[in-house]
């Protein structure tokens, strides 16, 4: 079987779906249950540890939607599962993504209940766009979020992605590189991903390396000799003793020595900077930067740039990799609308609200104070944060926006949030997100109506 | 770019790897570095919630391993890099994997310091099989553990994966149903994972379904006329008048209502299942079942059996399939043998056990009692678990174990272990790993030769 579509950006891959999907569209198409449906992708809760996500993950949506087919293999094997007829089966050979979707822009920092993306399509298309999108929004959502965390906190300095090898998958570790660089990360160790998505591709040596020689110093010499520009990673036996074979390097290389940076990779890595800065300068190496690794987050990293550690750039795998304090966020898509009427669940704690919405961001003296979600058509002050991304199932160019432009927005709408809300800590109070009168009067009209 | 060997199972990706990996793959080719090495695959440690780690993810390692090579276009691309020199590049045409691998076998619980795999080839290509090795063997290790979690709560009642929309990208969703099912799970709602390994597809209806309709006894009715033996989603408005309505089909239809069951997505589920099944079983429904999901996880899943709920089969979602609460594991790949000698790092905390090993399994009474971990190559009492599944480059028979015969190892695996290290509460004492007399001597002999 082929999964050529998955990891390329080519999306559109029909079967990458809930079972639940394909038994309800041929319910709606049995039915004739055709008509125009409104869905909302968004979250009811930030998790404890987060003040605000950032959305990413929109053009592997709209992607997936301008491609979603199901093809002659495809039928054969859904055909195979002996839930559908073969009038159906025809049916979905001509199927196609017809609708129009409006979305945040990829980098927009987003808040509790406020739509990421809304679909506006004939039932059958609106659904079967749940199971992709959602992946893709929630994966990128999620690892974007952590990585803007973590560039925060480096406040400026260098941040490199060192996750590929502990994240979930390849596709995670693939999209990851472009969600980590809209959240503000430089570059990546993971080739390919560094490839697909245009971003700086950066390593250092590993251990082994180190362990494959005869002597750290034998090691040293070999691996610069080769790569004169490189970062020689010190912590293999004794940290300061391997900083000292630098040093000891230096002196023998004189003007040839062209080394940038040492590693660290273990231990007190603010105590053990200092101490090899120290080492570093008495011998003239003031030039050198100090390059740390190991357990890295945006919490840690926060501890050592306090601590005024004289450390220029982190590396940082795992506990980003996989947002490791909070790897989910409670996405959901919702039907909120469905042949001109709005619809509601009403199962305790899962309240939504109806139709189609707009989301404003109200600014002062240059600052986000506070979002409030109204109706799509009502004029209300502030920015409107949902465009038209795809209309009819053809991409708009707010669809088309670029990996860059991603990552300036969310540094520019990063820098105008409330500096409490910027923090790691828990914002206190929560980024105030207000519902307009007349969403509130339509929501209050739609449960009166499902009530009945 | 084709990505066509990732989801596809025919493992392959060359470009799918940390840079360093390449860049040392050039210093070992100009330093001729090419005497055999043996990388180990182990973890230091089990996060706090795992008593023990279920290994998952050979069979994608060994394909990978399998498929290496580098093609032209990648060719082109590492070019693009300008790290490389041709004459390394065009080294690199002709680069396979020829080497060894000794593994434990999928669906057996292994413990710390254990190697679920040990690579023996020249050190170029042992080096380079770390990337993709690591994050595959990861990921299936870390899902298919939760899920053994997962199923040893449930207790025999039937666990579905719902968590395809909220896991870490199309991969780890598809590689995610085959972990799951490793770890005791019965089957999945993602149709192309199910596809691709065989396993039962399973599903219900939305929400959203039940909303598009102008009632809730209309979508029952309409559902149920399509999929006579569905399962009916009672919660969308108020979970018990919904019951009520299956009620009301069921005598409107009479022998020609076929409905399974009823699902519960929301609200206290131990008590709605109750009062769900007072209902139906006052209507003459006692062969309906209760379907609950929502939020499920290990714990919940063992109160709610605790508590005799009468809930029979649970769909479990995001919680299970980001691992929610322990989503990586510090799984590292360690050089510990070159050109015939053992090879360890000394960093503080990270210390590691040369050479080849072998992981003994003890059993007293057909109960697993203690791990010890030898030299691979000395006599010791226990069940042998590393065994060759690969030669040369090839998969040996031991490398083609089914899917089937993974899941039913862990089955008898797991029923082996002392029945406070398969419970869900951190296991006191932790299940015993001890390492024999020669290798500490192997170890201490290193140590001292690395330190002089």
């Amino acid at each position: 079987m082929s999964g050529d579509r998955f990891a390329s950006g080519d999306e559109g891959h029909a079967l990458f779906t809930d079972l639940y999907e394909l038994t309800m569209l041929q319910a709606y198409w049995k039915e004739d249950r055709q008509q125009r449906a409104v869905f909302s992708l968004y979250f009811r809760h930030l998790p404890p540890a987060r003040n605000y996500a950032l959305a990413c993950g929109l053009d592997a949506a709209l992607s997936y939607l301008e491609h979603l087919r199901f093809t002659e293999p495809e039928i054969a094997q859904l055909r195979s599962l002996g839930f559908f007829s073969e009038e159906f089966l025809e049916w979905l050979r001509s199927f196609r993504f017809t609708g129009d979707v409006y979305a945040l822009a990829e980098g927009t920092p987003v808040f509790p209940n406020e739509p990421l993306l809304e679909v506006v399509a004939p039932l059958p298309e609106a659904q079967v766009a749940e199971s992709f999108a959602m992946n893709q929004i929630h994966l990128q959502t999620v690892l974007a979020t952590k990585a803007s965390r973590v560039a925060l906190a480096a406040q400026g300095r260098t941040v490199v992605d060192f996750g590929m090898r502990r994240m979930h998958g390849t596709d995670a570790a693939l999209r990851g590189v472009r969600a980590f660089y809209v959240g503000g990360v430089h570059a990546t160790s993971n080739v390919l991903g560094g490839l697909m998505h245009d971003i700086p591709v950066a390593g250092t040596m590993a251990h082994s390396y180190i362990q494959a020689h005869e002597s750290e110093a034998e090691a040293f010499r070999r691996f610069s000799s080769l790569y004169p520009q490189t970062i020689l990673l010190v912590d293999t036996y004794e940290t300061i003793e391997g900083v000292r074979k630098v040093v000891d390097l230096a002196r023998e290389l004189g003007d040839a020595f062209q080394v940038r940076g040492i590693r660290l990779d273990s231990g007190d890595l603010a105590q053990l900077a200092r101490e090899a800065r120290k080492v570093l300068d008495e011998a003239g190496l003031e030039r050198l930067q100090i390059f740390a690794s190991g357990d890295l987050d945006e919490y840690r990293i926060d501890e050592i740039v306090r601590s005024e550690a004289p450390i220029g750039a982190f590396g940082v795998g795992t506990r980003m990799g996989v947002s490791r304090d909070e790897p989910s966020l409670d996405l959901a898509y919702k039907l909120t609308e469905y042949a001109g009427t709005g619809r509601l669940k009403t199962s305790p704690g899962k309240a939504s609200l109806p139709g189609r919405k707009q989301v404003f961001r109200i600014e002062e003296n240059g600052r986000s104070v506070r979002d409030l979600i109204g109706r799509h058509d009502e004029p209300q002050p502030g920015r409107p944060l949902l465009e038209p991304v795809m209309r009819d199932g053809e991409r708009l160019p707010a669809g088309r926006r670029t990996l860059r432009e991603a990552r300036e927005r969310a540094a520019e709408e990063l820098a105008k949030l409330p500096s409490h809300v910027r923090a790691l800590e828990p914002a206190r109070p929560a980024y105030t997100v207000e519902v307009s009168e007349a969403l509130q009067r339509d929501a209050e009209a739609v449960r009166e109506k499902v009530a009945r």
